[in-house]
This record gives structure tokens, sequence and C-alpha cells, in this order.
């Protein structure tokens, strides 16, 4: 009826809603094209931080946190986003 | 030889070196087990932020600012790097 006896692989996959921070500064050398299209400012420093290497990037200061916060604080969009991941982990047992 | 018959688009790579700042606040669904190493943590929330999906991250709120600085405040790996790129035009006219 439940999820009594969830399965080996997927049970040991919990996810759960973070609450999170980030707060970077860095120099970047990039392409000037890419900026000027300012409302893919973030999207374009995002894949420089992910790829980069050291040659591309020097982080000068990098503060991160993150916990936990129960899931009814999330939007109904990732409400059912969770619903439908446990949903998949029910159907596999 | 060498690379002078680099397609034309080389030329017209023009870089800079940025200073750059992120601050972002957000909710996001994630494996918990992601979070067991806090050395990772910057790196999973950039990845999720690159690839996640409105139905796995809520946006609270997002600064970003990007403007060109001199390359004298450049690292010394980052001014080889450019000093490489700069070479590498050239070859190519």
């Amino acid at each position: 009826m439940n999820s009594k006896a969830l399965p080996r692989q997927i049970n040991s996959v919990e996810v759960g809603v973070y609450e999170c921070e980030i707060h970077l500064k860095f120099r970047l050398i990039e392409e000037k094209s890419l900026f000027a299209d300012r409302d893919q400012l973030l999207q374009v420093l995002l894949e420089a931080l992910v790829d980069g290497s050291d040659d591309f990037i020097e982080t000068l200061q990098a503060a991160v946190k993150a916990h936990e916060i129960t899931e009814l604080k999330a939007s109904p969009q990732m409400r059912r986003q969770l619903m439908r991941l446990r949903n998949s982990t029910e159907n596999c047992q």
C-alpha cells in the first residue's frame, strides 16, 4: 500500500528541499561579445564558473550556505516535482 | 604548418578581463547525499543552477554585476592565458 518496502537502489536516493545562498566575487577572462546581452549575464557567469580553469578565473571571495528546509516552503511546481519523484520511487517496488 | 588557415571567426573574438559579483538565494530540490561533502557544495550548487529547471529550483534573490577591468589586475596565470589567446589570434591573421 505505502512505501514500506522501498527498493534497494532508488531507496538510497533521498531528496530534500534546501535553501541556499551563494556570494562570489571573481575575475574572469571572457569574450566581450558575451557581455552584450545583460539578460544572459548570470547564465554566462555560472557556466564560466562551472567549466572555468584557473587560467581563466580567479576567485576573490566565496561564501556558500545551504540548509534543509521543510518542503512546505517550496513552490507549488517544486512540490509537484517532489511528489513525482516519490511516486516513481513507489512504482519501482 | 601553423594555424594560418583557421576560420575567420577567431579573429573577431575579442576577450577582456572582468571583475564579477554574484549574490544568489534560492530553494533547490537535491539529493541529500550530495550535501555530505561540504568541499563540493559550491560545485554542486553551481551545476544545479546551470542545469536546473523551474521544477527543481526557485530563485529568491539574484544580484549580478560585471565590469571590465585593466588586465594588470589579473593573476599571472590569467595574464599568461591572455598572451596565449592574443598570440593565437595573431597567428591567424
